[in-house]
């Protein structure tokens, strides 16, 4: 008896930015698992499966459900907004496996578009070069190790994507990023933020850091702070790559 | 008349790993413009479509020709592999368009799946936590600078994925660029690449930091640098986020 599950990635919100891979295995599984609120997103697309969710902080449930499921022989998927493996339940799947020693059970990571390149492409191009992506949810992460690395890639001038920039128990953290972003970086530097990207009410707003450190955001944002370089042009946010396009190159 | 371009990332090769949006927007297109190597991966699955083609280094070209297209009602689309907007043609598609006066010309970027996300589900789930994106291609970059930021990648713990680890005249440059990481992390550190993702001959390998300074790459190749904590769980590379799910949790 085959032992299988997929984790997919599903893409920020729409049907349409999931891949074709990831439709293709949907359609395969016998069960469709993940947190109710993205279950909702894909039920109507994949009628007569089975589907089971748990809420939000029940992940290392919903692994488990999944690999029992799995063991059981369903062909079963796991299901995570954005990306699989980018603050997603691949590595937790791996995790859990080992775990529960269910090592006959085959694991297949199906890659999504995570809210870092999906937000990107509706606001310009502002991850075109070099970038890191941080999330400033301690839920699993030491405040501490969170600033460090804002710090080090306000340092390198890296341009900086950020999930989970606030929450209501944690308002002021994207105020905090900001602060740290502004011993290295300019207050004129360009930013930006999309909200429910690919989802129902998505809005964007370009911004320079200054303002942005005095913005309310919440979990379905996703905030990108550009580099030295990074240059508003038009209603777009673009970080250069260095290429010479003048009339005397 | 209408002046519309899309910047679109066709994901890493196969067809299946485009989105449902990616495939629509250039059923819609009249033009197809791309590097050769892209047009050719795309070409048998929208027949009927005009295909324009410049070599590798004429970006500038390319996206001129792009540009040209859309101005003269042309529904066009650039493709780029991987995502758009991760080292792809969308930021200089806008660059582009204000130096060549095209106010008119609509872009939209559609994202792709980019390398990091496509090489990460193929290796497990190194990049689930933060995570850098850093290039060593020094073709637009300074050296010193991909060295500064290799560093503060290194001392902020981050995850690290490289793009274009070498190439005939950088032979060296990936060694040079673990001979950085060693000096933050362990020789043990759980590294891996993936070359041809999602393309004919695929192959992946999971090795220390040690071993992946002596390993010897390309161009195709995408390479992934562990944190201090990431393992390796059977055959899979994984950065754990922090969940707890021990027995006496």
């Amino acid at each position: 008896m085959e032992q299988k599950v997929y984790v997919i990635g599903i893409g920020p919100g729409a049907y349409e930015e999931m891949t074709i891979r990831a439709v293709k295995a949907l359609k395969e599984c016998d069960v469709i698992i993940g947190y109710t609120v993205y279950v909702d997103l894909v039920k109507e697309h994949f009628p007569g499966k089975r589907f089971l969710t748990t809420p939000m902080t029940w992940e290392v449930k919903r692994c488990e459900m999944a690999l029992r499921e799995a063991e059981a022989g369903q062909v079963t998927a796991m299901i995570c907004s954005g990306d699989a493996g980018v603050y997603g339940m691949a590595g937790l799947m791996y995790e859990m496996r080992e775990h529960m020693e269910l090592g006959g059970v085959k694991i297949t990571v199906i890659p999504g578009i995570t809210a870092a390149t999906a937000g990107a492409a509706r606001l310009g191009a502002p991850l075109i070069h070099d970038f890191a992506v941080i999330s400033l949810s301690d839920l699993l992460t030491p405040w501490e190790q969170i600033e460090e690395r804002l710090r080090d890639a306000a340092k390198g001038d890296f341009a900086v994507c950020i999930y989970n920039p606030s929450s209501r128990k944690r308002a002021d953290y994207l105020r905090r990023a900001c602060d740290i972003m502004l011993e290295y970086r300019s207050p004129d530097t360009v930013c930006g933020y999309v909200r429910q990207i690919a989802r129902e009410g998505e809005e964007q707003h370009l911004m320079t850091l200054a303002q942005l450190k005095d913005t309310t955001t919440d979990m379905f944002t996703t905030v990108f702070i550009g580099t030295s370089r990074t240059r508003r042009i038009g209603e777009a946010m673009v970080t250069p790559r260095g290429y010479h396009y003048g009339t005397n190159d």
